[in-house]
């Protein structure tokens, strides 16, 4: 009877599913990943009217960390799952968003509210008749949470959620319970897209901001520019890139944000990461009387253990929204406005330069030294020659996250690294996604996959998803027999840094993979790998490649074995 | 200087590593399962000494299946898993072992307490500096949370998380910061093993509830036992059995206590799970003017959709921490000391037994027909007389879960499913550690898997784990194109309950199984499999055996259909 009033009393009816899944498509999502389960089948059917495709995971952790991939490429994700046994297993994945600000919209199905009115001893349950325990965890991940149980409430709940979602890019959480998925909601709100705009600072203090940054910036001597990995979360890459292009300034990337800027620009000076940095880098930024830091995210392994030796009366600190002048504070003004009035009312007339600096280039003779082995010094220089432009670089935990800081990029590369969370196993399903992103953008870019052996292990049936979505993706699994990375920070020869050796170019056949839809490669030398590299074929190729590399089991990056000294050290550190 | 002071006055100073690790030792745990992580490193370095093998699983995931499935062999067991990364992986398995009262001791290397206290911006955290949040989630599955965080109580915060896992017969969560791992603490204290005596009921109260229940089951016409998941998890088979045989009342079990008790006993008979019973076990049940129900977990699985038709009036309930005779609720009267007066008190010659019933036969013939294909019907009779005493028997959510329940077991066989929690991947990592369980208690008796080719790809590396420990393993992969148990609750021709093919066959060589260390075998027609079942080689062969099984896709054991029909009607029940 309600029923009827209610649903009479809309304009344009639709199920609470379409509604959900026609908001995901109006922001760009077109590959929703995760898996059945009963608590979500209903809401599975409605996806293809909305124009969604669905993954088909393969688990649900690979599941949030291709949605993770997924958002990070084409701007935002969503990731669909099952009550407890599904949320719970996609948790790290969804974790690392939250660390490392990436926007994915987590749907759970979870059981009717009848059932758990009526506190029913389901399956996926604890047995102890509280239906609300992962959702409370979840929570602790999320920026917003929505349970949507009141239909009159939903399109509300769904839309600010999403709005949370992008603005503050980190994940939300949507609780889906079955009796809801056909409940009519109002779909004449469909009309109007979810306002995304970024929010506008309050002018005044803006203008004032912009003035003592600007005072600052006309004052200093050799200031310089630090880009970091909140500049590409809180997407003021346009800005960044017009403050390079318009003050000439020297740019730096720390780790996390490598890629962010044109390397291929004159005064790209390369990656700051205190005492990781090359010598020549750390003078530079170290001897800056004004760092123009953006976005800055300041872990033990995005700073090489915390050993920026900068000074904080020497910077200014752009965040996504507050400022920090020297000591001074501006909570609630983002950088984004900020960052763009400096653009346009920076005086160049007054602005120093300091001494210009030479750009950045691949060192790989300096690198090469005689033996066959493919070393990592000598190998991040030289697949950084084989990069092209438009390419998305995935690297994994481990030692591609620190050799990747001696790989030059080509313009127009994105980089995507979980420094942060550092998860292993992220990598994979992170390419799954990135891939998955670029097909949806009607693209195809190559994504290029760095992941050492032991991490590989973790998530390796994600090899199986990108052959079923037929996705452009080439892997180099850094064969080193285990834990390398591992070795550095404890236990060299310790057992538990080993791992099982697999027939590793074995695994896409397994996985269903055609000698059509896949190619693989074992590569031991540096002739081997100068052979591929320069292969037309391999550079070309549109299917999934696989490249197993051999490289040495006690070889590190340098900036790898400059941090884990340091990590060690912190671990170790006892007080009494 | 205070370290001196408090260290000199210990009698056998013994770091905090050895003290938790000779205490897994001691409670009979010879394996530990989980990775490395740079804040578990340092820790891992003790293991040897203490007696213990690291397992070296190959994610964390995986790692809380296997530590489930050496607990439900061995007894109890350990997880060790790294800060945020490792422990929220962890986090489904973990949920699962408290869901279903699985005995684990997960412990969590993490950062210093100096570092927490500093609030550093460390990988693996939020970025919030919030150090608890995890050990937050943590503890919503764990019965008792130990934050080890000062030398003086980390002794007794061992052994009492320790006592609490074993006797609550859940998960317990210790957090293990970089700093404390080498702090000493007084060793003299192993020389007493932890308290693992089950408490003792108040003895009056005690003998009230048995006189209770002697005088309702002496005035019984027809009693039977109903024996559930609780009964095992609660360790009291012993008294089960005794009750059995002196009693010899007829004795059934439900889907998750199955393998509870001796299937070859006379008055064994069989499965009872309400509407999903063959018609006469839900007859004799439900006819019964007294069921002793032992341990029960009526969850919906468990019930086929809470379809029970007995009476609570006619029903005692024993429970590891309350009894229940009808309407008469007994707490804190645990069921172990009941049972065992009941046995010894039970007076034979006023108890009726009703008219005896038959016993229980493989239904082989009877659910042959004449098709080649290995229909669900047939192939679960025709596995039970494959069957052996001592075998373990392990089976994965979906058809398999309710397969078994036509499969009669031979005596001494443990029958070990995740019913309630359901999550499916579970089964993979659970076979590798029960047969390591078997392993590590010196013994070869055969761990046998049922696995659905859909829950198979969320975990497949776990055989990798079974190679490099050379576990004695059978695995039957139900090779059926996709989620058969999620097409008859919603979606049988549905996309999203397809899957990508994989070749099953060649899993294992690829993680590493040379032809020595595995056997596979495809068998898609009765006679494939007649002939497989009847190999003197397969039924004795040591090591790993992978059978890719053909079941036909739209084809279901007889309880599934019943209680998916129930389960998707519940789903869809809305309400205005
Ligand atoms: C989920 C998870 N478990 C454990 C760790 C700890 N960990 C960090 S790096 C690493 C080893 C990575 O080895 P591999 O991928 O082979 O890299 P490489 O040999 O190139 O260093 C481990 C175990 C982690 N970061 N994440
Ligand atoms: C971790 C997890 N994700 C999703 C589900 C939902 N689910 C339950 S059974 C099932 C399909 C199992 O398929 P398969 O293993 O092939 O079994 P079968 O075909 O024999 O029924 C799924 C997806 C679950 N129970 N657990
Ligand atoms: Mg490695
Ligand atoms: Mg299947």
């Amino acid at each position: 009877m309600s029923k009827d009033i209610r649903t009479q009393s809309l304009t344009k009816p639709v199920t609470v599913a379409e509604y959900l899944f026609k908001r995901l498509h109006q922001i760009g999502i077109r590959s929703v990943h995760g898996l059945p389960g009963d608590f979500n089948l209903v809401a599975l059917d409605y996806l293809p009217k909305a124009g969604l495709q669905w993954v088909g995971s393969v688990n649900e952790l690979n599941a949030a960390y291709a949605a993770d991939g997924y958002a990070r490429t084409k701007g935002i994700s969503a990731l669909l799952t099952t009550f407890g046994v599904g949320e719970l297993s996609a948790m790290n994945g969804v974790a690392g968003a939250y660390s490392e600000h990436v926007p994915i919209v987590h749907i759970v199905g979870c059981p009717s509210t009848i059932s758990q009115r009526n506190g029913m001893f389901l399956h996926h349950t604890l047995g102890n008749g509280d239906f609300h325990v992962f959702a409370n965890m979840g929570a602790q991940i999320a920026c917003e949470s929505a349970k949507l149980v009141k239909p009159t409430e939903i399109a509300d709940q769904i839309d600010h959620a999403i709005r949370e979602c992008w603005i503050r890019s980190l994940p939300v959480y949507i609780w889906l319970p079955t009796d809801m998925v056909e409940k009519k909601i109002e779909g004449q709100r469909l009309d109007t897209p979810i306002d995304f705009t970024e929010p506008k600072n309050d002018a005044a203090r803006e203008d004032y901001v912009v003035d003592v940054v600007l005072k600052y910036l006309h004052a200093a001597k050799n200031p310089v520019i630090l880009v970091d990995a909140c500049a590409i979360r809180h997407r003021v890459l346009d800005e960044v890139r017009d403050l390079v292009k318009k003050t000439s300034l020297p740019v730096y990337v720390t780790p996390m944000g490598k890629g962010a800027v044109d390397e291929t620009s004159p005064t790209y000076g390369g990656v700051y990461a205190g005492l990781g940095s090359h010598p020549d880098v750390a003078a530079r930024v170290e001897g800056s009387d004004l760092v123009l830091s953006i976005g800055s995210m300041k872990s033990d392994f995005n700073t090489a253990g915390f050993s920026y030796r900068t000074s904080q009366l020497n910077t200014i600190d752009f965040h996504s929204n507050y400022c920090v002048v020297r000591y001074s504070e501006y909570p609630n003004v983002r950088m984004k406005g900020v960052l763009r009035k400096v653009v346009e009312r920076v005086d160049l007339s007054t602005m120093s330069r300091g001494v210009p600096i030479n750009g950045v280039v691949n060192e790989v003779t300096k690198n090469k030294d005689d033996s066959k082995a493919i070393t990592q010094a000598y190998f991040w220089p030289r697949i950084g020659e084989y990069f092209q432009p438009g390419d998305f670089v995935v690297t994994e935990t481990g030692t591609a996250n620190f050799g990747i800081w001696e790989s030059k990029f080509p313009s127009q590369v994105t980089g995507i690294t979980q420094v942060l969370w550092g998860s292993i196993g992220w990598s994979v399903g992170a390419a799954q996604g990135v891939a998955l992103g670029v097909k949806d953008m009607g693209k195809d870019n190559r994504t290029i996959l760095f992941v050492g052996d032991g991490s590989f292990q973790l998530t390796c049936q994600e090899v199986s998803t990108m052959i079923r979505h037929n996705l452009r993706v080439t892997i180099f699994l850094i064969y080193n027999e285990g834990f390398t990375i591992e070795r550095f920070i404890h236990g060299m020869e310790a057992e538990y840094n080993d791992i099982k050796k697999w027939k590793y170019t074995d695994v896409p056949a397994t996985f269903g993979a055609t000698d059509k839809e896949v190619k693989t490669f074992v590569v031991k030398t540096k002739d081997e790998l100068e052979k591929l590299l320069l292969d037309k074929d391999f550079n070309e190729r549109k299917g999934l490649q696989f490249v197993e590399l051999w490289m040495p089991k006690d070889d590190a990056p340098r900036g790898l074995k400059i941090t884990t000294e340091i990590s060690a050290k912190n671990n170790a550190r006892t007080e009494e």
